[in-house]
């Protein structure tokens, strides 16, 4: 069984697609197909898209569901006469919550990933490019302006997880790779240690890691299960003898890796 | 005036906070802290959650509005006894969505933005790889795997745009900057004429350029306006004179270019 979603937004349609996503989570049975429109706002525009949605309706003989976060009251009324069942986010949400806070709201179109506060803007590119200067390792090799600092051996996520945290939060967060020749030491490598209280550790089961590692380098000494466990092993224990906190990646999303970062760590999203 | 929002769920809480934050641009005039509380999974962390709203109800005097995506029936009716008031969006779509799709749901936790379907999971950080590994015309520039190359001169967000387009839908970007030697040749690099079709060009106003530059590097010839102008111009007209779509960043969030990128060229999520 198929169903045909349309994602409709006067911004970039992204808070359309979230509620819409996590609503048909819900549904596991259904195979969604779906079509985002953004930046849906004009008369015209909004004429265009309820044809299409129409002409959908019409090919499929089943209605199209939309999930619409048009703010402007006029586009939303003319969205509302299409031929798809329209979620509509702000009509149903604004009266209640306008009741809550005893103020009436503005209607402003593309607010929400929009500029917004240009610092804002500026601190998370400024985060990205933190997270890019250091990554894995590369000079230099100063965490001072980190918020926090994501370890763990070759192909734990510490990449991906470092730039979702920038982009997501505006957090500035380094990575340092764990290496043999930082076991074979047998304590925190230096750069570390001067900010033990910003380590977070990612580590993730072997069976998971040999998988990966195989994917990138097929029969290397780098991806052999034995290599693989003996990482793995010495990383865990440098975790727990250092006090480190640290996370098993192995089910999670780099969203949950995130989400669960900042929780534990008690870091402040900065935008 | 200033209100405290909860953004209560039992997996990330990326949902409520974007469904909660979109609602809130409507209403400018009002200032929100925010407590994010992600993982509420069991009825002992609903009741820790709903103590720490009934204290901030108490403290503050004023009803602390929650934005809740809790997907258990049991822990929602739970919640809805606090002294909050409650957006509880499941309860809000669930029934009317049900009625649209002739089909019962079934409510499970943490799946918006769990691991999901790992073949996504894995297109996401090869995405994310490949971003980092075609960055700024590093080596290779052999772009044959990428499904769009963003170019334009440094500092127009052609890194930022990449990474959220690898995180946020699995697109593999690559990005190649224009500086004075690729002017002065007169054409368009080697390795671009080769993928022509995949190229989007960012350019931005060159007061916001210089401005962007000049934090970067102050007093460098770099960021000086004369520089700055003389980029901008001839990255516009290689676009024009190539036939490259482009887009004036100034005044987009990151958010908004991605958006406008994936419109534009016709590009299609991978995850």
């Amino acid at each position: 069984m198929e169903r045909t979603i349309f994602y409709i937004s006067d911004g970039t349609g992204i808070t359309a697609e979230t509620l819409g996503h996590t609503l048909l989570t819900q549904f596991p049975d259904t195979t969604f197909q779906s079509v985002t429109l953004p930046f849906v706002n004009t008369p015209e525009k909004v004429d265009r898209t309820i044809r299409r949605i129409n002409d959908c309706a019409e090919e499929e003989g089943k209605t199209p569901l939309i999930f619409s976060t048009l703010t402007d009251p006029n586009l939303r009324s003319q969205l509302s006469r299409c031929k798809g069942k329209v979620f509509d986010f702000f009509a149903t949400f604004t009266t209640p919550m306008e009741q809550a806070l005893e103020i009436k709201s503005s209607p402003v179109a593309g607010r929400s990933h929009g500029m917004g506060n240009p610092s804002n803007y500026l601190n998370r590119i400024d985060a990205v490019h933190y997270a890019l200067q250091h990554d894995d390792g590369v000079s230099p090799r100063d965490y001072s302006q980190a918020d926090i600092i994501i370890t763990g051996v070759s192909r734990t996520g510490k990449t991906p997880t470092c730039l979702y945290l920038a982009l997501q939060f505006g957090i500035q967060a380094a990575n340092y790779p764990l290496t043999d020749d930082d076991f074979e030491k047998g304590n925190l490598p230096e750069p570390l240690r001067l900010e033990r209280s910003k380590l977070f550790g990612l580590t993730v089961e072997a069976e998971r890691l040999h998988q990966i590692r195989r994917e990138r380098r097929p029969n290397s000494l780098y991806a052999s299960m034995k290599q693989v466990l003996k990482e793995l092993k010495a990383a865990e224990n440098l975790f727990m003898r250092e006090g480190i906190p640290f996370l098993n990646i192995t089910h999670m999303s780099i969203e949950e890796i995130a989400a669960s970062v900042m929780q534990q760590a008690s870091l402040k999203r900065r935008i």
